[in-house]
């Protein structure tokens, strides 16, 4: 039996072991100041070092040309479903979002609060099986004060493959579930924004990429704190940022670049997940996916099994077996094993050996 | 040479060593699950009972009647400068707010963005170093939708001794610098709010006291993560909360319990701050405080001496001493020593002694 368990969980999330080992060993001494990194001034040049190499490292596996800020926000996706339209939806215009799941969802939500919304594409039809082609993502130039997609939905476990290339009108990702996974092209989006708490980090930080460019003037004052004026202009220390989180993410972040960058991180993500969708796929319908095959998500991973008793009990045996955080979103139900970048291969071989296992028991 | 420095950082500040260690020692295995609680979801039983148990150390400590609930939020005081007035300023009313120092024109600012706003006591005159008497707390009753103070000026370094009890309009405050240094009457107040990286942990996450049936109806919604009602509601869990920064506010009360409580807190907190405004009243003018006497901090003690090379000279001699972070904040420049629950009683010693010594060679 392994000390360590499998870790599933959709977030908070697994996170690399040798992170976890140094944060444990520079906890009571940061760079032999003696202190905890959490007793100390976000003003020192301590933290700045910090503060600023994220920022570089995010530019670097991210590949940002200089246009793009690299901020630091608190508050989770959540937060940042009412700062979008506060910040984008300018009177006159309309913005346009792709219903992609529950997470797209609860960013319209937001958004119809603050101003003028349409949904140009809607899989709720769908039950959120699918995920949008890149004909379905359509704009209207002259309207849309932006464009808002979300690359992952965790809930429903699908992904978009492609993103569109779109004119004149913003584009914005909600990326928190699979930010850093893959290489991609920033060019594309005038917005980017990830809790941290699944491929990143701890909970307690959002990050947000942005174009300043992009930003539209405004004739009112927004709170200082729900302006990204404000985290552009003092570099995202106008208030106490959640230092901790932060230092998280840095030792994250290195971590993806000495395991060799986000191509690498592509393929062993392809390669995990290959793992599970062969066990669901080869199953002679023991084991049904959820998500339609062409929107699979290689980050959340939804299932569910023909009998409900069958489903508890998968999960339940797996938990004694150290698989952990197998339960699906409370929305949906069913069954879900979210595969981050930091979940090693070996866990999904051992889960696709124990569902192989459990099918024999019970079919 | 002790190895752990004297920390008089303003914020992020000294943490209990008793409560890092706890920490570091459970980093990578919490709770016996093998994993650390950072990669645990929060909709886990095992983040649940430190949720509960964090909102039932404040209950206890505070001795909070049962209509008060206990809120974790993001954004630290600067965002509820924004959601005091989204929620409580409600059309034809008027906020009324204390300016008592750079933290309280900080909430004024926010609050004009939202509605209309007037000050019915400024200490600007005199740069910030004097609190209001009771006398000076007045409020309107027909016309103020709530009444704002500020219970520490951080950078200042005054402090409200005494609260006023305010009839019929909801009394609110910002206890960022001294929420748990000593005993108060929480029914005095609607709403209390606290940054947690003075005295309660790491800097990530803000605590909300609030009495429900002060919150005024509204006829728009509010951004969910803006309302308070969502807090309330989801009982702090709407979207993912900062684990960790709660963990560590956990572990924070928790060391408050077992060393006495707040009266505990309070007398070592009047020990530690006599300590070092006998050695600046006693030391013939070499020292001056910044603040009024009767005003004066016993969280962030403020101070001068008549040469700036000196005072530059004491900072930078102090920290080869190990006594590290007495740098004023920016805005105000000059000397400050910040001395919350968690710095020991030696600390203050080992400055005080700092500051006879330097006087000696340097006057």
């Amino acid at each position: 039996m392994h000390a360590r368990p499998y870790n599933f969980y959709a977030g908070p999330a697994v996170l690399p072991q040798e992170v976890l080992e140094q944060a444990q060993s520079e906890m009571n001494n940061y760079g032999a100041t003696g202190l905890s990194l959490m007793e100390i001034s976000h003003r020192s040049p301590i933290y700045d070092a910090i503060h600023n190499e994220t920022q570089l490292l995010f530019k670097e596996l991210l590949q940002l040309p200089d246009e793009y800020h690299v901020l630091f926000l608190p508050g989770g996706a959540s937060l940042q479903f009412s700062m979008i339209p506060m910040n984008f939806l300018t009177p006159g215009k309309v913005a346009n979002y792709i219903l992609s799941g529950l997470w797209a969802e609860k960013a319209i939500e937001e958004a119809c609060k603050v101003g003028d919304v349409y949904v140009s594409f809607s899989g709720k039809a769908n039950n959120f099986t699918k995920m949008p082609s890149l004909q379905d993502i359509q704009v209207h130039t002259q309207m849309d004060a932006y464009l808002h997609i979300t690359s992952n939905e965790t809930v429903n476990g699908t992904q978009l493959h492609h993103f569109p290339v779109i004119q004149d009108v913003p584009l914005i990702a909600d990326m928190s579930s699979d930010i850093l996974s893959r290489p991609f092209d920033i060019s594309k989006f005038a917005v980017i924004y990830a809790g941290a708490q699944k491929n990143l980090g701890p909970a307690g930080v959002t990050i947000v990429i942005l174009r300043e460019e992009a930003l539209p003037q405004h004739t009112t004052s927004l709170p200082a704190m729900l302006d990204y004026r404000t985290y552009i202009k003092h570099n995202s220390l106008y208030n106490t940022p959640p230092v901790y989180p932060i230092y998280m993410v840095n030792l994250v972040l290195k971590w993806i670049k000495h395991s060799g960058g986000l191509n690498i991180m592509e393929k062993r993500n392809e390669e995990k997940a290959r793992l599970i969708y062969d066990a669901i796929d080869q199953s002679g319908g023991f084991y049904k996916g959820l998500a339609h095959p062409a929107s699979r998500s290689l980050m959340n991973i939804t299932f569910k099994i023909w009998n409900d008793e069958l489903e508890k009990r998968f999960i339940q045996e797996a938990s004694t077996q150290q698989l952990v955080g197998l339960e699906g979103h409370r929305s949906v139900g069913h069954i879900r094993a979210s595969v981050y970048n930091a979940l090693p291969y070996k866990a999904c071989q051992a889960l696709a050996e124990f569902m192989k296992e459990f099918q024999k028991r019970y079919s």
